[in-house]
């Protein structure tokens, strides 16, 4: 008798995957390895919860895979040294993650020597292709399983399937479907079906408990987070959750976020990321002191570029490595210490202290007479800067036009 | 005996251009034209006390030069389309005002056939180069006249020379400069000389005075207001003025600005400014309902270009034509209705309701089975989608080299 | 008994729409309507072969839709004011054309109240996109039928097929296959499928037999050509196919593409575009002299992408009508002389004679002593305008480090 | 007595900087220290014949700073990894030679503790521009001085002022003005000044003289030449040289260029630059095998900016050095050899074999059945890439709009 086939199951221990263990064992032969690649968004305990779920359904084995230090290294800190929200909103917490856990699941297979691998998404939304992509590029020999997806089955079907296998659990769906990670929480609901409404209070994961203002620092250093209130972190996972802690009880970074979906249709979603959106307000703010208004000018583009692949699933094109090496270097002065302040549903960046300070300067200071310049440099200044203006608007009257605007 | 030299004098009946209205006067002998241009930022009574001030310094005339709906019509409008935030913070409040009075004031001189044009403005701004370039573009005949910039004048000196010329007036410093505009008010005081400070709760124009929440809707057409709380508006200026009243008890939209001034340094500002930035939020979310992925990335490009080059006096470079007829065209689907909840410090942009939501099609939806295409269409779409990176990743290992990233 | 199903077929009188014709008639019963939309590329007499041979060939109707014009008005008007050339090297000659082809075939197509639509590209290129994706846009009810890509034949199995439903013709494949069109021939063999070959000299549709060399002058007004050698063209097409007549003895214009194709691959091609790369030079040179720096700059940038849309099937993205728009707009002092010199296989752009020329001005000549400005001037210009380079190196100093670069 | 102040002055041995030391030493008593900064244009008698001019004339020293690998290190090998064409068409050959020498020439001011500064430009260019910007970032503390410049001084008055102070030497003004660098030479006359002419055959410094058509290959490893036919060149600096030498016969290169100067007036030059443009378009090709779209499409823009920058004499600004690590980041596959046939006045890139080509790979090759993807694969690519341009138009018709375009 042949060997069974190993297939490599990206497992989050909801229906479909459960559906999908059941499945691939019993009813297509194959031996399942679950796995689940943890981006900091899972506790220990619901780790675990996971892991008997997985061997209950029937799988062979079930991995946990701890990525959550290599999803920092590779996009949180390159988001925050391009301050990524993608059209100046989202700050890409769940996209981001999906590429990262499907490289580990991936490389888990070809590590285990899998035949085929199986992700429990359907054709609805981006994160089948966030999979299918990287399994693609990184194995293209092992083949891609998608039984909810290819099968288009319903949740009752699902759930009816495994208890008529002996699996019973609670799948109830829930009112809102929380997607949490290190970066943030996304939070998908009635309402967010619907462009003319928005979540109500009580379906953001955190509530707003704070009683009274605080003052937040963040020590940058070369654009990574250095200290919290004075704290060094050498750990910049712990940091950011440092940080979480910190603001979660002022309800911040909450939004909705309308966009384009790689597979071309709108898609609109909730979020919660207090965490990323102080850590990026507090970044900008020192880029703003620090850094020339060209090296910002070519960062937001570049940046809004980053975060546009690595949302749609192009985070293995080649030019993210040549963009990272942009945004590294322009990081070279971003250190200095901002000062947050904390209040009921919003933060207030106070300002910055760092020697990098382009303000800070024996230079000269805006509004105050200067011992750099004088009056006849600005006026030399200005009539050469318009210059090609000036010839403009004398070959316009030279034709008899109007003036223009 | 020759006739005096005319010279119009920008004239907003702070010290600098009071001194100047005697000092060229008196001292130099010519025939004072004083002009103000209003962009929306004075009322009647404010625009009363200037004229009286400019004629009981020696005026020979002062002229109000109203230019509210040509601010509106050649600026305000684009940057609503383009969504202008400067560096994705600051509305441009006070520049982009600056260049139309500038181009009011020099073609009032052309008008009376003035051989000069005077400004108060010093050394260490941006306004002298605002006014400069405007004046040399539209009239390189007319000469510039500066004089606190070109003699370093302080205030004492130019109170004292009132005082001798017989003009007192209580020309006291206020702890915080304030620039109110159509667009916004700017505030300058002690701690925006700091990089770690921010404005005191009081140093800002409108207090929180708001004690419930509340909804306000503004409709839009091609982009432009239509309608606020249901209310029509054929007057746009007045739109925003509506709006301005209804949110300013909320105290939104504050925030503080450090910037890279025209002459090369950074300049820090705090700013005031809840129509705006209520209105661009509405127009922003309108804009990812009826916008494609690809007009959104151009605008967000070319509308950041706009906001730079209104900010830094290059309104009449001519390629500002050229955007200004890509957002045009942009708008066109820009209709529809937004709902904004007010709350204190901050407003939540509810959703839109338009006949040109691409996500109210008879298409599609997000997260949803989809008769549009299939799983195996979504597949296909992955694969081909993925072929250049697999080529890519190919010849990678062809050539024996590590993954990348 | 039912009505046949109406078919409207993209024919071309090639192999492949040959076989279509008889295939969808004789084996699947369709009511073949066969159509061919000319851009410029092919004869009267070529047009009636080739109806001559739908007609054999089973067709019901054959209709020829002339859309040079169109093809003029909506898209080499605009490559022109773009100076749109695929990554600074191919005139996108073919891919231009096809997506009006493809909107000419299915506006036929709902005229005569078709139920499908043909064509007889294969799996392998940029065409069958271009015909699918207009196809589905303009017509989502009318379904999409390819019998060569979908059953995956061959040239041997369709000239058999064709052969034994009694059709006999000559289908040799050339030793090159050529592409004729309005802006330009492309041209691909058996060195095109190997990176280090080049087309032979042969290979190119028209030879060197120029003896003298010659000079052109090229009339621009408004972006559009006016005249060719001072003579007078309303109509454009006929100013491109003069233009052509006159350098196509010089063989100008010619040499390899390789690109990026719709799906991902590398793709090569030979070219051959003696007019739009004259008509191309010519213009540009024009503009350097008419329009400012950042007019250039960012028509450079926008027409980039509009020349990737146009080749990669997105001509109907919304955002290509408002570059349309900017593209336009920016054209509005593009008027003047270009003059050009024929020598073999390369023309001299010689120089322009403008009205709108920014060096023609009174203002003041580079090299020459200007009275437009002083010394002082620019010596004010350059400290100002390394005002915020000084500060940051001022910076990098006091914090002890390096200089840069 | 007070010791002389030492003056360092940028000596060409042309006419200006004669002048320059004389006046410099006799009428301001200053001890000149004269200095050349070679980047390749000179050859070792060349710089002799400056030295003992500059001697002769009354230099107190004169130095040779030999930079030319510098400057192949720091510009051009930048310019060859982002392809920089001004507008498309010029090396920048002469320009961003000039920065380096500014840097070599303060740099040796600094180090023999010189208190000013002089060089020989006039009012009317752009160099004045990139030598004082150089001076002020780098040594603020150095006085400059411009004697030319700030005394508006005519040729004639200098060749007297030499001749009265008994220095006599032909300064005839050639018809034509060469300024000959590692990366081409520049060339000004009086056909440069008028927009309808071009330079003469003969004022090209290189004449035709090829007879035979030539077959060149150029290895690059990494974006940086390697070898040239076959030769294998460890200094980059001799292996342009070795094209110039092979090239230079073919009289290739040759171009008029109208450009915006950093003044903000047109300016117009010829240039001839034969190994520079062979190399550039050698390197572009192997690009177009060996980069993926996006990575080209940025090194585009980046590209552009960098030429732009280095022009502007803002090769300082920190922004070029994040540019320079994405360019560097993007030739990590940038090798392979490129084989190039010369011929008279032109060249054809004949292909080339890397490696790293993207079209030969084991994955697919245009226009041919590929094992991987299927007909259907294709098809729902184009189903889904269509998805929001459907939407669009769904919403459009709606909305009973007409079709765009």
């Amino acid at each position: 008798m042949e060997p069974k086939k190993k297939v490599v199951l990206a497992f989050s221990g909801g229906l479909d995957t459960s559906f999908a263990v059941k499945y691939l064992s019993e009813d297509c032969g194959y031996e399942v390895y679950t796995a689940i690649a943890n981006t900091g968004g899972f506790s220990q305990s619901e780790l675990k919860a996971i892991e008997e779920r997985a061997i209950a359904l029937g799988a062979k084995e079930h991995a946990t895979l701890d990525i959550t230090q290599e999803y920092y290294d590779k996009s949180i800190k390159y988001m925050i040294f391009g301050n990524v929200l993608r059209n100046g909103t989202y700050p890409i917490s769940v996209s981001s993650e999906r590429i990262f856990q499907a490289i580990a699941i991936i490389e888990y297979a070809k590590k285990i020597g899998a035949h085929c691998v199986a992700h429990g998404s359907t054709s609805a939304g981006n994160d089948q292709i966030r999979f299918d992509l990287t399994f693609e590029i990184l194995a293209p020999e092992i083949e891609i399983i998608t039984p909810t997806r290819d099968m288009n089955l319903t949740r009752d079907y699902e759930i009816n399937y495994l208890k008529e296998h002996g699996y019973v659990a609670d799948f109830t769906k829930l009112e809102y479907s929380i997607n949490k990670g290190l970066w943030g929480t996304s939070i998908g609901g009635k309402e967010t079906l619907h462009s003319d409404q928005t979540l109500p209070e009580e379906a953001y994961p955190t509530q707003m408990t704070a009683t009274d203002d605080a003052r937040l620092t963040i020590d940058f250093k070369q654009g990574q987070i250095e200290a919290v209130n004075g704290e060094y972190f050498a750990d910049k996972v712990a940091a950011i959750q440092k940080i979480e802690e910190l603001v979660a009880p002022y309800a911040l970074g909450r939004d909705m976020h309308v966009g384009d979906t790689i597979i071309g249709i709108k898609g609109r979603v909730g979020f919660e990321a207090g965490a990323p959106m102080v850590i990026l307000g507090a970044h900008k703010v020192l880029e703003k002191h620090t850094l020339t208004k060209w090296q910002q000018y070519w960062k937001d583009q570049l940046g809004t570029w980053y975060g546009m692949f690595l949302h749609e699933a192009q985070y293995l094109e080649p030019v993210m490595r040549d963009i990272e090496r942009f945004l590294e270097s322009s990081q070279r002065n971003v250190t200095g210490r901002v000062i947050v302040d904390l209040k009921p549903y919003h933060f207030v960046v106070v300002g910055v202290d760092s020697d990098f300070d382009l303000m800070k300067t024996d230079f000269g200071e805006y509004g105050e007479l200067s011992k750099a310049w004088t009056a006849d440099d600005v006026k030399g200044f200005t009539k050469i800067l318009g210059n090609q203006m000036k010839i403009y608007h004398n070959v316009q009257m030279r034709n008899g036009k109007e003036r223009e605007a």
